[in-house]
């Protein structure tokens, strides 16, 4: 139920999905059974291999997580994580207010063994891949030993799903000699450096998208602010050329010639094409997603999470974490 | 003698301020005088009021600010602000260092009463115009009472200079209710309440390029990330369409066609565009500009500094700051 676009195209995403991989796996649709019959029943569904799950009451994106949880106990959020707790269902999957699954996630599944503080990392388009930069806004004031945990699980995640060989660690910082930047930065780079990580120093914001590092580490205050920026870059560039369109005719013409490659190359700058990521460091598999996710992004949140319930990266991730206290 | 085309784009930028006022001021040209010298006589320089104070020594781009700072004692930056002063000049202009800049003034000319720390700003392009974020690096770990200090010679700033009415002030958060963020940014968000200021709450950073607040406050940490970030978005999008141009003779000749367009519309995306920005909370006017600084961003900035002058920014500043405490 959460989303922008919910439960509609929560379900076309979870339907595309059952179909593509042939019922490689059950969806389980948790929310108003109504509203998702509604929207099922518009949609070819024949021998597809879902079930629906109940759930009265709706979180929605504008809600105070702590306030929503304690108020709306039959949530499609609560009730989809207590599947997973009660090891019904493999992973949990959301669109909805990121910081109530967050929450819920930490709440009900509890932390891997080892993890002070689960984290949410987002990923950035670069000039060589995709790199995960977190925290991405789960947690703020964190301390260097955190700071650490995060790079740790960012690591494992990105090798057995990104498939990237030995990724390389950046700490985000306002200089790239180890003498720059905060308190938390100047301890953290002392951890990074003596852990087993691939670390390659303080990266700065302009190396982020040169695709210094695969994984970028930061506070969460950093990283959420950021995030956010880069998503409104191209609301910015969409109102340059609707400025520039409206001055005359032929300008109209010519923006509207030009705008599908624009599009078509600027494609994986924009953030509603990703899909979803993986809140790293709960005993569970939990997936979250733009809200303005699309049934595509939602399809490939669902595939990701199947990828990180089979190669076990929770298991990775509490052996590490075990070696690093 | 600073910044990556010094000192050719530095003496261009001042022969063409001096032309298009008329002499309204002199320009003192600090560096190596044989270099200097050279330029200029490859320029048109006749009746302009210009004269060239030799400094024997370069602080490079890439030299740590406190190194620098000690070891060459008679460098244009140390040589420029003595002259500041020593009321020899009224303002200082450089492209060059900006760590060893912003030392050097804060050190030479001693920071205004009521001032805890000069800060550096930088102006975001957004949909409403320009805006003053702050501080831009000058500062880490920065108190709630040097943030509101920041905001107040923002306001001053962007009063005076920029002409904005009664200026927006927004602290940068990862929330906007007043109980979202770190715990510097809850204090701060109590005492910008509290303030004379026209503080408008919590913005996030997708608020930025929408224009929600003329100043944006945060501690100097984000503000470098978020910088030099933007900084690098359009090397990302040269990038990416490079890499369209090179997958055909038509699209390459497309991209060349639409180049200029893109070029114009995003004009003010660009930063090597804009001129310099202020050192604020010292005892003198010092501008700073991109190391990449174009003749007519330096014009920009000499007219920016005189303008500075003329206003007496500093006493503004100073008797605000005083009501501050």
């Amino acid at each position: 139920m959460g989303g922008d676009f919910a439960p509609a195209n929560i379900i076309s995403g979870g339907i595309n999905a059952l179909k593509e991989s042939n019922n490689r796996f059950q969806i389980i649709f948790v929310g108003k059974e109504e509203s998702i019959l509604e929207i099922i029943n518009k949609l070819p569904h024949e021998n597809l291999d879902y079930q629906i799950v109940n759930a009265s009451e709706v979180i929605e994106m504008q809600d105070s997580p702590t306030a929503a949880l304690k108020q709306k106990k039959d949530s499609s959020i609560t009730v989809g994580l207590q599947l997973v707790k009660d090891k019904k269902a493999d992973a949990f999957i959301s669109a909805g207010n990121t910081g109530a699954v967050m929450s819920a996630s930490t709440i009900i599944l509890g932390r891997i063994e080892g993890v002070s503080r689960p984290t949410i990392g987002t990923f950035f388009p670069t000039e060589k891949g995709k790199c995960l930069l977190l925290d991405a806004g789960a947690n703020v004031d964190s301390k260097p030993q955190h700071l650490l945990e995060f790079a740790m699980m960012g690591s494992i995640f990105t090798s057995y799903i990104l498939g990237y060989q030995n990724p390389t660690v950046g700490l985000l910082n306002i200089g790239e000699e180890s003498s720059k930047g905060n308190e938390i930065a100047l301890e953290t780079y002392k951890l990074l450096k003596e852990s087993s990580l691939n670390f390659i120093g303080n990266i700065e914001g302009r190396d982020i998208l040169k695709g210094k590092a695969n994984i970028v580490v930061c506070d969460g205050f950093v990283g959420n602010i950021l995030l956010k920026f880069a998503e409104s870059i191209l609301s910015l560039m969409k109102f340059k050329f609707k400025n520039y369109a409206s001055q005359s005719f032929f300008k109209k013409l010519w923006v509207g010639l030009i705008y599908g490659t624009l599009k078509s190359v600027l494609k994986d700058i924009d953030y509603q094409e990703h899909g979803g990521v993986p809140l790293l460091g709960v005993n569970g598999v939990t997936i979250i997603g733009h809200g303005g996710s699309t049934p595509k992004a939602i399809k490939n949140m669902i595939f990701r999470a199947e990828e990180m319930v089979q190669k076990d990266i929770n298991s990775h991730i509490q052996s590490k974490m075990k070696n690093l206290k």
